[in-house]
């Protein structure tokens, strides 16, 4: 039984879902841990993540119009507005997604279905280096 | 120490919310760990899980009720529409709750509240098989 | 290899976001764990956790003033109503944010980012007693 803890960056170009599904693979890979959970983190406050289907790019395009819709730029009333007006939204989004996703693992391989990928979700308009950290836990 | 991982599979047969706590429960009494946690996943991008209230069932019926209101079936600008009218509301209802739950286990028992049960939230019309990946990590 | 899970009691005042980073951060030194994951879990259905910025009070004020409007207490067609108006829209916020977040630990501290607090988002006007327990397994 072992459990090892990583971290990598994610650099985005601002507004979007970036998949890191290959990522989150090689950190379970490497710790040839068979069978366990992997534990997925997102360190920030205005960008998450989200497991999302990863085969038609429309469902992404989609999610992200949802998303400026729901919680639009130009909300009336919003007092944390020093950074912009994509500061708050960020963190609503970001509260409206997950800061950590955990997916257990069988046979040395993340237990996904067919369709999902692991995506950090982008909330600024600027792009940022956002860092990820990977646990392993398991035998 | 242990960690262990299993599946089983949910047949929904539309919209709704499915209980799943028993078989979680389950789970956790067949590895005989008693302090730990159990890892819940749900390996799909138009399903979801959410741990609620089981007591009354007028409360999941305003959760529905809720969901399809926040995200209707005929928003208008959805592109990924090849699936059907309940297709891409499926992917945003399912954004918006979780992919995966971690509950800890003490005394060999589901710390769960006295009124939370564990759900599985089904977001198309039809009936589909959904499969749920239970991994428990513990002592 | 450790898996030790504890309780404490969270006194809320009403409506709002309480902050238990601390103990949460307690629960990973008394464990003397360095490398692993703490999963911290909240036991009820009107009340939740949130992973958020707390440096700014007002972006918690912002937080607290949407959901408000996006799932505000006198929403029509809610049926689950006998505890009261702010019963119904407590389930649904806890159901949008979280009932478990998991955070990895490395050098024995929660690798959290620079503005992450940990926080209950109490839903329902009155004060509660509110149970969060905390598991941390690791090395």
């Amino acid at each position: 039984m072992i459990s090892q803890t990583g971290s990598f960056s994610v650099a985005t170009k601002g507004k979007g879902t970036y998949e890191i599904t290959d990522r989150v693979h090689d950190a379970v890979t490497r710790s040839r841990v068979q069978n366990g959970i992997a534990t997925v983190f997102i360190a920030h406050t205005s960008a998450s993540l989200v497991i999302f289907e990863n085969a038609d790019p429309s469902a992404r395009s989609d999610l992200h119009a949802f998303f400026e819709q729901m919680v639009p730029e130009d909300m009336p009333g919003f007092v944390h507005t020093l950074e912009g007006p994509d500061d708050m939204t960020s963190h609503l989004r970001m509260a409206l997604t997950r800061t950590s996703e955990v997916i257990p693992i069988q046979a040395g391989r993340l237990s996904l279905g067919t369709w999902q990928g692991i995506f950090v979700f982008e909330h600024r308009r600027a792009a940022h280096q956002r860092k990820i950290t990977v646990n392993v836990t398991g035998v």
